[in-house]
């Protein structure tokens, strides 16, 4: 017969937990009313994501961002560093540069944007360039030729699956976010992503916040089951 | 007994119809679907309105605005002449000014322009210039100091009485519009606005368009009534 410590019990109890996933990445229900379920939502002002090579093309060989702020989602910042966008229409002066660096350039533009560089810039999700516009990015110490780079932002959702669960939706799945300010809109066709280092927010662009009326701090939306 | 002429009994006829509306304004149903009511819509770029004294000190004494195309309300047009919005935080060239001229100077701007002069702008019904914001308008001739003219344009539906009974709605009704492009959006709280000289159509802003990515031409959304 084996006799077990407290400390044994402890770890027995403690390992069986853990794997249960008791207490872990339990995501609270979401606030209901009859507008939705409330949700957070953040806007994303135009930005820029660069590869190592146009980095060391614009600010010097083995450059390193300086990290101003951390951005909600994990690992994600806001670089002290700043690009110009330019086409033959026009320019855009000190875009923020987001870290880490990526495979590949992307340059988020509004529509608003887009019309100032002149540029026609399809709608789509990070990560996606599939049409994706042209510009010239200039930095201190050079220029990038940033071919196929520049989309504007399809609205999503960020969530873990915890999330996804309490919220009743699927990864992909396409829903609608309410905005209930001066100017109440809603965004029918919003995308949700699931992963587990997300962190529970709607990611909008400065047009969409501009036609709702809503603009920095902390701003509730509501998420309502698209039929 | 009196007797009538052919002439005369066409006369009380058509007096009878003239009485009773029989064949007059009589609006079109609306194409209906799942989606609502198809009704034109219209993007409304920034513009300024000009009263008769600040058109003498932009563009000299008893100056004439030169009509460029008329717009699409009953005799309002868009002149050749522009003028430029000037604060200490901004400038924007190349505005449109609206005719024929008004009682008051008037500013409509989007959100994302007065982010530019960096002007907090209430959202109002053209008219209604309640806590208007300030601007410098720069015109070739001389500068004026428009205080309390601007405004973010408040979503609204032109239309007469006899579509207003088409589509089941009242003046001041607040609807909802939506728009079916690849960035569905529903603005929640758009205006009826009902006169006999107006054209049907919703008049929305740049950074509306911009949300639901709709631009120029023929527009069509759907109008839905608010429950």
């Amino acid at each position: 017969m084996n006799y077990f410590s407290e400390k044994d019990i402890y770890d027995i109890v403690a390992n069986v937990v853990a794997q249960s996933g008791l207490g872990k990445n339990k995501a609270a229900a979401p606030v209901c009313s009859d507008e939705g379920m409330e949700i957070p939502i953040e806007i994303s002002a135009r930005h820029v994501h660069l590869d190592r090579e146009s980095l060391d093309i614009l600010f010097g060989k083995d450059y390193k961002l300086t990290k101003k702020r951390d951005l909600s989602q994990t690992g994600q910042y806001l670089s002290e560093e700043r690009v110009k966008l330019v086409t033959e229409r026009g320019q855009i002066a000190s875009v923020g540069i987001l870290g880490p660096l990526r495979s590949k350039n992307q340059v988020e533009l509004s529509f608003s944007d887009a019309r100032i560089l002149g540029v026609k810039a399809p709608i789509r999700l990070s990560g996606d360039l599939e049409g994706a516009a042209d510009v010239l990015i200039v930095g201190p110490k050079g220029v990038v030729s940033a071919k196929g780079s520049v989309i504007v932002a399809k609205a999503h959702v960020h969530m873990t699956a915890a999330d996804a669960e309490a919220y009743g939706v699927v990864d992909g799945e396409h829903v609608s976010i309410s905005m209930g300010t001066d100017r109440k809109v809603t965004l029918n066709d919003v995308i949700i992503r699931v992963r587990e280092d997300y962190v529970l927010a709607v990611h909008i662009d400065y047009d969409e916040a501009n036609a709702a009326n809503v603009n920095g701090g902390h701003i509730v939306g509501h998420l309502i089951k698209n039929r």
